[in-house]
């Protein structure tokens, strides 16, 4: 039987004892990983994770999408904030995304430093596609919330709890820690008034306040999307294609 | 209205965004906030918490009774483990007690280091007593739970919980951070089944395990001690008294 464990943070999972065999989820939901679902939906090559606002000026210069984010609000150089709703409406074919944000992509960087080398980004929006993967691998595996500057976010961690009760569902995986009891717990009293819920969450009223309504109810939609974005060694690229 | 905000690790607690006039509520629930009240209940004076060991046995040296506690297991020099059910069984009248545990007196230390003036020790044994001294002091309350070297703790997370409940219900404070709120739904779908959900807990299998149910028993008796073990500058003092 496999292991399932849940990381609040990214301050915390320096002191969880994963191994780099582990799979390990990215789930920002609040905007970044459903963001890359509706990327690759709407035809995108490739999703680059980039840490430092530098470093995405250097890939916009060198000819790629850029998508930037700072505190909920897109980046002015960027061609695309953090929004999936704008990328649904717009065909990205065949481009390379570079893609920096406040949380989610930072959470990436976490786990590359860690040595992950399986790395899925999902949200409610792809679980199914992301559960299936997941079961193929045959792996321990560890959701790592983005949060929203390193502290909790309960989207993200009601998010892992749906996770975490897909997979122990299968009798293939258990939940093995303390977060992944608690997020299981958090997300069947919730899960039947999940937007409810998640209004108390200071990022939903935090985007609410700046008009993301449009962002806010597609990233509740569960399946609402086939991607599977995978880390593929260099970027993200849409395996369920 | 006052706020309440829970933080559910040490290492978080960096990123709150609290100040010196907050009221920080220390909670380990297994077992070194519980054992603060147990000593205070059988009589001692002071509990002056210490990080590390060495300085543990200068106060040793200077006529200090001693507590630690590492990885669960009772230091060897010193007099008491981190077991709220022996000093339950001993009077520790007048006497001031020097103590050090893996994770209570750790998230104690981050609470002073961070400027914290208003420091309570608490846990389900004297939920109602904590309460009633936050109340009269009318300031914003942060819960710090104290979990286990740095990762997530189910127990201390459902006491604060708990804390949030009786507070919020009084409609003199509201839960101002997705921890809070996540800690109250936590508490509120298992506080009617409270020892069947923390013996999910990766703790409460580690005392289990090692054959502390006699701790394990007082630990999650609600009200079972009167004593307010608040910081006084120099050390916690019983303030019940």
């Amino acid at each position: 039987m496999k292991t399932i464990e849940v990381c609040l943070s990214p301050a915390l999972f320096q002191y969880k004892t994963t191994n780099e065999d582990y799979i390990v989820v990215i789930v920002d939901v609040l905007r970044a990983t459903s963001a890359f679902c509706a990327a690759f939906d709407s035809g995108a090559e490739s999703v680059i994770p980039v840490s430092g606002l530098d470093e995405l000026l250097t890939y916009k210069s060198n000819g790629f999408l850029t998508a930037a984010e700072r505190d909920g609000n897109k980046v002015d150089f960027a061609d695309f904030g953090n929004s999936p709703s704008i990328f649904l409406k717009r065909r990205l074919d065949g481009r390379n995304l570079a893609y920096s944000t406040t949380n989610g992509t930072q959470a990436i960087e976490k786990a590359k430093i860690a040595g992950a080398r399986n790395i899925v980004a999902a949200a409610f929006v792809n679980i199914e596609s992301a559960c299936n993967w997941i079961m193929k691998q045959q792996k321990n595996v560890v959701i790592l919330c983005s949060g929203w500057k390193n502290t909790f976010s309960l989207e993200d961690t009601l998010c892992a709890g749906a996770f975490v009760e897909i997979l122990v569902n299968t009798n293939l995986y258990k939940h093995e820690c303390d977060a992944a009891y608690a997020a299981l717990s958090l997300w069947k009293s919730n899960k039947n008034n999940l937007v409810p819920a998640v209004q108390h969450a200071s990022h939903y009223k935090r985007l609410s306040a700046k008009g993301f309504n449009e962002d806010l109810g597609y990233c509740f939609m569960l399946n609402s999307s086939k991607a599977l974005p995978v880390w593929t060694g260099e970027c993200f690229n849409d395996l369920s294609l």
